[in-house]
């Protein structure tokens, strides 16, 4: 049901919690209202303290009141991921190896949400160790589907409106699917950019946390309160532009390379004519390409570097507790256990040679369009989804996001990804922004 | 003996050049006299063509004579370690696995350098696949001495005036430790700076290509036209700033920390004497600081990752050819190839944490200060010397270099190491040049 708040844009909201127009407890109340009436269906929060959400609110309003400066998120509600540490909420992490974890600091990207003003509201629901094994959630186009994962949760909870922004991470495609699903953006900028101090580790040579919001200027918003160098985050650095400012004035059409990719035959076919048709749609703005046979191997590439990275990060975990653990995640831990260190060196440079080889083929493109998902949410019994529209560009750290610009079979949300190059998060979010004002024949 | 032309700085002789003082023809002639009267003692070279060298320095004196543009470094002979690929000369890495292999195209390094202008005069002197099984070379200021290792030929070149400049490389201590023994000037960038494509692959984590010269002026010059991004490193990246430019106007003292260092215990007694009489020479310019304990795993954490580095990169070798191979080779490859994946992760990531912790600890000092190497040259037939003072800033990916500024046992040079923080290039070199412009009372 539609609402006078819970449908505006994240900046519109920010602009009139700035100006009082809107109370952060009004805009807090709302938001819980909107989850009394639809947690019970979807299923989006692990934490949730209506009372505190309440109080936290009002003492931002007292903030404003009394004249203080307020941050750029000042009143604005996020959900945080439940592997982003909370000081003040628990952080579990989807698995009851580690329930009631209390850690005692928050997340670099938590510390930057409450120094820009935001409102934390909950933590939200993440598969188990953000790995595959679903959560409660479900998707609330279709609540017989799954909201995708890693990041269910925060994906559900801004598509069901009950919050306008939200943390997600992404090491493999925790972030451009379940947006992808849910019909919201979804944008995981350029390793680098969004600090992992205090995220849960999985493999920090591709962990990569991402955002969700309803539209490009609320990730932008939200991006622009977290983006850089953490002391703490050897790989992270400062984004060196304004994300906002990089959505606004004259957008001149970008060049597109539209690619189908090796993963291609796996979607299914609606998915498949809805991009077709779509970038047919877009006449000579985007040029069809197909990549070097060597794209084949990301996937491959990427399993190596992962399961490593969740064998050495879990494997306290799995030496503890590897009865409360999925098959799943011991799976990948004992598969992990099993390469060898030139396996993985192996991979590291199969890496470098294919961001090479990225940087080469699409250096006079401003994005790569390319399919979010293999198509629409499957069903909840057929778990999170498949990722593997998303481990190339998650491989090379390049910069990806999802519109919900396509419908799917049974009219259901398809998202649309646009990847960058590394570190031209820039360029991307204007080619976003660019094809986001095209009036679109296909919702 | 000396020499009006050899015994000049490297800028002062590209000036000389460039006016037409001095014609490029002149100076490899020097050069080649300097070679063959000195040569047959201290062995520096694995491929010399003095016809060759000859006719390329008299078309470097053609281009001047058209009026053609000249690079910075028109005419300057340069020496370069034979792990780094020349196309008109053999590459051969130390090794008779790849006895007579021709590198069909230039590194990026020596295509930089002849695009600069510089005389690619020969091939110098590598260890066994940059590994530590010493080649012919001896040390000018001792026969009976090692000039250091693996980068062995670049630096006795440089410290005989065969050559003013030379290129070499370090994944542990390589470029550091041959300038200390043969009392020149070593100059490691922060990695990145200078790109690696062509040059022989041990572990691409650590591999940082090195320069050599007479003073800090000549590495500067040297720096200047080879740094920069290389599409095909992905590492690598422009430096943002001038080297030349940054040692020159006025020097305001630095702000040094003297770090002894966890190995300093290792260092013979005249060597730690000799350093620690310099410092206490610079008065309060030096705070002695001694690094959290977790610096002492700095060397286990090199051998994790460039064991299996050099498992992954010479194992083919290894298969086809392991009887050609010396058993500090085929050892290092095993240990490789016996470590697990989660070794290896492990290793990266203890590898962060003391990025991190140095960056911290060191975040108000300009460099730092510490040995350059154990002690003086040692004797050939002990080998080529122990990196160990330059594993942790190699592993840091920090910008190092030594000044030959001290005198160790039987009065053999001795440099001291300056350490910058990563990607602070610009600010080490300010503070050594400070440092060489100061009186050492020491020589």
């Amino acid at each position: 049901m539609p609402h006078p708040l819970l449908d505006r844009s994240a900046p519109d909201l920010a602009a009139a919690l700035r100006s009082g127009a809107v109370s952060a407890a009004d805009l807090a109340s709302a938001c819980l209202d909107r989850i009394a009436a639809r947690e019970p269906d979807i299923a989006a929060w692990t934490f949730l303290d209506a009372d505190k959400a309440m109080a936290d609110a009002r003492a931002l309003d007292v903030q404003r009141a009394l004249g203080r400066p307020l941050g750029p998120l000042h009143g604005l509600p996020v959900g945080v991921k439940d592997i982003i540490d909370t000081f003040d909420m628990p952080t579990e992490n989807g698995t009851p190896v580690h329930r009631g974890r209390r850690p005692a600091a928050d997340a670099t990207l938590v510390a930057r949400l409450r120094a820009a003003g935001a409102l934390v509201l909950g933590k939200t629901v993440t598969s188990e160790l953000a790995v595959y094994t679903p959560g409660p959630t479900r998707n609330p186009h279709d609540l017989a589907r799954t909201p995708g994962g890693s990041s269910s949760g925060s994906a559900a909870a801004v598509a069901a409106g009950m919050v306008p922004l939200a943390l997600a991470t992404q090491t493999n495609g925790s972030t451009i699917r379940p947006a992808s699903f849910c019909g919201i953006v979804g944008y995981k900028p350029s390793l680098g950019l969004l600090p992992r101090t205090g995220v849960l580790k999985q493999c920090f040579i591709l962990d990569q946390p991402g955002l969700m919001a309803r539209d490009l200027a609320g990730a932008a918003l939200l991006a622009e309160a977290l983006a850089g160098a953490d002391p703490a985050d050897e790989a992270s650095r400062d984004p060196g532009f304004s994300f906002p400012a990089a959505l606004a004035g004259p957008l001149p059409a970008p060049r597109l390379a539209f690619v189908r990719g090796p993963y291609w035959e796996q979607a299914d076919a609606s998915a498949r004519e809805a991009l077709d048709d779509f970038v047919a749609g877009l006449g000579g703005t985007a040029e069809t390409m197909e990549p070097p046979p060597a794209f084949a191997s990301a996937a491959a590439i990427h399993k190596v570097l992962m399961n490593a990275g969740i064998a050495e990060a879990f494997g306290p975990d799995y030496d503890r507790a590897r009865d409360q653990l999925s098959s799943v995640v011991t799976g990948i831990v004992e598969a992990g256990r099993a390469l060898s260190a030139v396996d993985f060196v192996a991979a590291l440079s199969a890496r470098e040679a294919l961001r090479t080889a990225f940087a080469q083929l699409f250096a006079g493109y401003d994005a790569v369009v390319t399919p979010a998902a293999l198509g629409v949410a499957p069903p909840r019994e057929d778990g999170t989804g498949n990722p593997i529209m998303a481990t190339t560009w998650t491989l090379l750290g390049a910069p990806a996001l999802t519109l919900p610009l396509l419908r799917g079979a049974g009219a259901l949300p398809l998202g649309v990804q646009l990847v960058g190059h590394p570190g031209e998060d820039r360029r991307l979010l204007r080619a976003a922004a660019w094809l986001e004002r095209q009036p679109s024949p296909f919702l």
